[in-house]
């Protein structure tokens, strides 16, 4: 019947999300929990739409529907979050019957709903000037009096006295908020539609006031912030609407409470409703919901009921508890968690109540938050880490020199650089909350201070507090709420991983990544990046002796020298995963990264190797390249420096050995970076075979490994089919293929980036959200490719993307084998994978 | 007959060059030709190799076949440039012949040919040490029993009489060298197949010494650097071989000479003879050929032909000589030129007879040579340019702000560097020698001076020369070449432009470019990049002045500033290409390429903008890039900073109009660089049309232009049919495109591109050689993606690639509308495209 312009919400009345809006749609169901709702009627998106458009509104019929001549209207869209007009009550009131009402429940009250009715209406209908219709502290004849009077003399009419055309009044104003351009936009903000709908829904008022013991007030039965079961809510004697929200002499606890009086005792058999209505809810609506209440003279009204808003832990504990009890499946439980509402439990968060004192807005480059002293050098971190005293790292931009630092450090704060810096890529893995693209800071290391653009300077040792889920720093230190890895979380971890068809794996390059990884049961690690192991101040005078010897035979000296450390590292990452598999990535940086940047630094060095310092600066200098993402790094090295992929294989092959001594079955995989040509592949391959039958034959025992390449140039993806010839396996480095396929440097992309997405020029980030048309493209050329060459190829992903829900989804429709990501982010990769086997079926 | 060993050759005999070799064939020609050549032998590829592996070899049935008993032996391969043993000669010389011989000819003459076989035989085939059979001053009795007496010390054996078993050992060795290792690496490194074979020719000796008139000679037809018509050779009298050719009392001139006695008057009829066969070589080998020839007795004999070895000035005129004269067609003319070797003719070459004194041997960036004296700054290139002095400007590497100081130079030489670096790519464009990658090289520019690898020191003003064919540096001046753009280049090319069915434009980025381009007949602009046009000093300033600026307002007037001087640039351009099409595309480079990089330049910078010094320290700083190639520039620019394209649109319309108005029909090509999604094309060109609306009614005059696309990046290849739908033209600048591809900065591949291509890991460094596998398959993708929305989308390439004869091959194949190459390519592309479409009838 779409021509009629209201339902009556009964049980069995035609009601539906999608054309009521879920607030009509949730009275339904109550209706059919036998709930005392009010009589409710609902008015379609179609009619709204159309009485926003001025046609016939019938509200005649609708106020006549009411004995009591007193209604409320609220909004019902199809989806709570994306908003809708303000609620408005007691229409109907005017002279007669606050006459009325005055004589049956005292003047006060009379005029305290009359007055709250003109303030709505000449607020929200009438559009007047909120300030000349303050609700009075006392509800006054006079100040009645003013109320109307005001609104004659704004409007230059008496204040409307016809009930019918007061709704319509309501009806037409809240359509046409509706529509208006700024409301739209915030819908669509919140991934609403262009012509999503809005409901309403007419209820007869059940007045809080009067006779006999009334009020009203709001009950749920969990902690929103941590999802346990507890009774929360406020409930108010004589008030109406949110009324009890507000403090004040009146107001009850609900349970039994020492500091006061409480709802419990007041009304017990109207206490034990609202429990039984509670849990009606949880187990016939499925969900925890918070109820809006009337009580008429001891009488209780149900008038609203919504889903309860949750932080991502408490809704983790609900969906969990739900279906533990038998309420829910574990599958739906599975899909009411967003995935990327997982990081929250998985760090620090600053107390959602607390104050912010937000000195600076930037980029958020890796979840969660910390509190420190400022230190603006990796030696001054180390420094506070051996004082036990926490810190944060402020730079301008970090460099593989800063790995130690950020290791001492609780957080990082960068002026330069994009989500994918390193300072970012590197905080994310080490699960350390990091900001980046601070542009309006300035650091002034002469002073050791930093000035933010609003004029205000911070010093070394000064207390900052770093969000790195919303991209701030903050002065001074904040209250935490601690990560929330509890038994739900890893019930809900659990039923994911018995889902999930795809492999997840973590990228992890240390022992304590490693331990990470296993925490979070990743299937294996998907990357080590083995670059990281030679920044140790030991190593690192070996890697730069290597790097300044001439011939052949002393660069392999040097490097004997690094050989039982990276067998000691591997060997670790062996025992740590058990028998898991290990990816490692030969090495893969410039060698310059290896050189100190500063003068000072490079004085330092040619003392240490017993060099003129102009050697050292002239060798500097010749490594220096203009596109260093673009040069003589990963595989490049590995051919034109062999030695050092010899003996990380070596390396590898003995700490295998070793690992399997231990009973550990370890079948290693060895990566091979930057490859774009297949010839680079069978090279490396023939003296990484020799290196592996020497090791075979001086240890007398055998084992496999694996050897793969990591796709990160545009050409590798499109000759995947000859590289696949040499290949166990693929792994597509999505950053670096990001880089090549945009022509786009992470570093140097924070300039313009959030300039690109809101212009629409990229719908997202790229570094952030894959880019299935371009990058992608490639992803499916190469699995495609590969795979037609060799049908068993082990295809995976292991960039930064690796653990976004697009990047699942894309990468399982391609027929991916794993995707790996940083180890914070396997829980988020899991579910995302679980929902989606869960969402196919 | 596959089983017989050997074939007398006559006009009816089966020889083929692919089972006998070049020399056969070419000796039965001159046979069917009725030329008096001695009777020969052939002996095939087939018999040759099964005498390598010492099968056995008829000798004595052949040495029964000749009367004279005396024979000589020589190489017949497929392809002559593919070299062979040296040939032998006298084979049949023993004592008792020597006996003979010394009755009839006399001792001397008897003795000095004993001598020579014995030398060829004991260092050919018994392989012994040539020091001790040197040929003696005087063939006297005492040096004869010398050298028989040292065989026989050296091997323990007579000297072999039996002349059976001589030819027998000649062929063997002959057969083994070219089976060699050292050999087959030579002939491939030539472009042999590895079982190139080699055929043998044995023939009748004609003595040139004996009674009578007698002697040897070579004579040829036209001049082998010109190839202008002129008799030139040699002739000996008594004597064999290439004797000739060294000097000797008893030389004669060919014709006649003041200077001495000479064939002509000799022997008239012999001389007459040789000229007639000649001509006969020309008109019915259709070839200009050398003859060898032996007179024995005032008897002529033909003993050999070779094509003329000739530069590429000579091939070109030769060629154009016989098309012109009938006897080739004109594509046979076309099919005759190596494309590349083109680019001799158009520069000036270092004598090929001169001393060569390199100091330094580096990669060969731009072809030509030039010598001048040496400058080490754009300021100093500038100043010697003013003085009228030929300057060589040496650098560590070229920046743009050195385009000035390239301009002021005859040649250049960088330290830094590859094919396609920035040196390299402004070298090829102005058509100036430019030799990159010296890496043995250091400046020392405190005392300007220059120190080579071998420790030779060169200071700023020394005279030196730049071999940019050869990659050569040379102390001092050396003797050049003209360049030969004469009428047989110009006719060649006229028929190659007749024949050509792709389009070739010229990359040209000033008037001087485009009159180059004009006048090598290209047919277009395919490339114009704008951002040259900003670095001379006045609009400099202007460019610094617009990024200081604050406000879109204050940019848009310093902008305003450089509009007059764009629109006179693009005017100037349009009338010199007098309505052929001018392809712009819009400002490229990163802003921070505008800002001066040294402390001295921004103190200048600051005073000249009163700014304070910090504040342009601060702006350099925030403008620097990690990754340049992959920053803040093209589109993205135009997208951040939109006054600039707006400018340049006004400029180059405004320019349209002026054109028109002097009669020239100009439909100006907008092309927006570095385009990676189909967005940023929508947002520019929306722009761009209000511009083009704003001016035509500014003006109240109509025009047309036409907005494309440059495909640097992967992604634009990928999403070329979103990007068809906004795009005119597709243009894939194939260096960007070669390097993202690759993940390979052109300017950082020179430190190991050599040693790539030395291990085959790419087949050639594909900035030089386009990449048909990889990049490749990104031109065929994008073209079949944009063709698809758009049929008649026009595509071509702008790279450097776009002269590549091997990347004409591929576009032509890909369905591309034309290739736009630097001018001096202009030629060889065009000759290149003929060259295909003769080669595919």
């Amino acid at each position: 019947m779409p021509n009629q312009t209201f339902t009556q919400i009964t049980p069995s009345a035609q009601i539906a999300t999608n054309t009521h809006g879920g607030r009509a749609k949730c009275l339904q169901r109550l209706l059919r929990l036998k709930m005392p709702v009010p009589k409710t009627l609902a008015i379609s998106f179609e009619t709204v739409h159309a009485i926003a458009a001025r046609e016939p509104d019938h509200t005649d019929q609708m106020m006549a529907s009411f004995a009591s001549g007193l209604v409320s209207v609220r909004p019902s869209s199809e989806d709570p979050d994306w908003g809708g007009p303000s609620s408005i009550l007691n229409i109907g009131m005017n002279d007669l019957r606050h006459r009325n009402m005055a004589k049956d429940l005292g003047e006060e009250t009379a005029n305290a709903i009359y007055l709250r009715f003109i303030q709505a209406y000449a607020v929200h209908v009438a559009r007047l000037d909120p300030d000349m219709f303050e609700l009075p502290a006392k509800p006054t004849n006079e100040a009645l009096k003013s109320a109307l009077h005001n609104y004659t003399d704004e409007t230059d009419q008496q204040f409307p006295q016809d009930p019918a055309h007061q709704l319509s009044g309501v009806l037409r104003s809240m359509a046409r908020a509706w529509e208006g351009t700024s409301a739209r936009l915030l819908r669509q903000a919140k991934g609403a539609p262009v012509d999503a709908g809005l409901g309403l829904i007419v209820q007869e008022m059940a007045l809080g006031v009067g006779k006999g013991k009334s009020g009203s007030g709001v009950i749920h039965f969990v902690d929103a912030a941590t999802g346990q079961q507890k009774i929360i809510g406020r409930y108010r004697c004589q008030s109406q609407g949110r009324d009890a929200l507000h403090e004040g002499h009146d107001v009850l606890f609900l349970c039994k409470d020492k500091r006061g009086a409480c709802l419990q005792d007041a009304l017990p058999d109207v206490f034990a409703e609202l429990l039984n209505f509670g849990d009606l809810c949880r187990t016939r609506l499925r969900e925890e919901m918070q109820l809006e209440f009337a009580i008429s003279n001891k009488t209780l009204h149900i008038l609203d009921a919504v889903r309860i808003a949750r932080r991502s832990r408490a809704a983790v504990r609900i969906a969990v508890a739900l279906a533990n009890d038998k309420i829910i499946t574990r599958n739906e439980a599975l899909m009411r968690i967003e995935p990327r509402a997982l990081s929250e439990l998985l760090h620090h968060q600053i107390d959602p109540d607390g104050e912010r004192d937000v000195f600076q807005q930037a980029i958020a480059a890796s979840p969660g938050a910390a509190s420190g002293k400022i230190v603006f050098s990796s030696n001054a971190a180390q420094a506070s880490a051996a004082r036990d005293e926490p810190c944060i790292l402020v730079r301008n931009e970090t460099t593989p020199e800063d790995v130690r630092g950020m290791h001492a450090s609780v957080g990082v704060l960068t002026i330069r650089g994009g989500v994918s810096s390193h300072a970012a890529v590197i905080a994310r893995g080490l699960g350390l909350p990091c900001v980046v693209g601070a542009m309006d800071m300035v650091i002034d290391r002469r002073k050791n201070s930093l000035t933010a653009g609003n004029g205000r300077v911070f010093k070394e040792g000064d207390v900052i507090t770093i969000d790195g889920t919303l991209g701030q720093a903050l002065a001074g230190a904040t209250n935490m709420l601690e990560p929330a890895l509890d038994g739900s979380f890893a019930a809900l971890m659990d039923w994911a991983a018995e889902v999930c068809d795809i492999g997840v794996r973590a990228n992890a390059d240390t022992p304590n990544d490693a331990r990470l990884a296993r925490k979070f049961n990743a299937q294996g690690i998907g990357l080590c990046r083995t670059e990281h192991m030679f920044f140790e101040q030991d190593r690192l005078t070996v890697m730069r002796e290597m790097i300044f010897s001439d011939s052949a035979k002393d660069r392999m000296e040097a490097l004997q020298q690094l050989l039982p450390m990276q067998r000691a590292d591997f060997f670790e990452l062996f025992e740590i995963m058990q028998g898991k598999p290990v990816c490692i990535r030969l090495l893969d940086p410039p060698l310059h990264e290896f050189l100190p940047s500063t003068r000072e630094g490079q004085r330092e060095l040619a003392e240490a190797l017993d060099l003129p310092v102009s050697d050292v600066i002239r060798r500097v200098d010749a490594l220096r390249e203009y596109n260093p993402m673009l040069g003589m790094r990963g595989v490049r090295l590995g051919i034109t420096v062999p030695e050092i992929y010899d003996m990380q294989a070596r390396a590898i092959f003995e700490a295998t050995i070793l690992a399997r001594g231990k009973g550990n079955t370890v079948v290693p995989e060895i990566m091979l970076p930057l490859i774009s040509a297949s010839r680079e592949v069978e090279l490396i391959k023939s003296r990484v075979d020799a290196v592996a039958a020497a090791v075979r034959v001086e240890q007398g025992q055998d084992f496999d490994y694996r050897l793969g390449v990591m796709v990160e140039t545009p050409r590798a993806a499109l000759r995947a089919g000859d590289i696949a010839q040499n290949a166990a396996f693929l792994s597509f480095g999505t950053n670096d293929l990001t880089q090549m396929t945009y022509g786009l440097s992470r570093d140097d992309a924070g300039r313009f980036m959030s300039n690109y997405v809101q212009l629409g020029v990229y719908p997202e980030d790229p570094f952030h959200m894959l880019d299935t048309e371009g990058v992608g493209d490639l992803l499916s050329i190469g699995a495609q490719r590969g795979r037609a060459v060799q049908p068993d190829l082990v295809l995976s992903i292991c960039g930064e993307h690796g653990g976004n829900p697009e990047s699942i989804e894309f990468c399982r429709n391609a027929g991916y084998d794993y995707v790996s990501c940083s180890p914070f982010r396997v829980p988020v990769a899991r579910l995302a994978a679980a929902q989606l086997v869960i969402a196919g079926k």
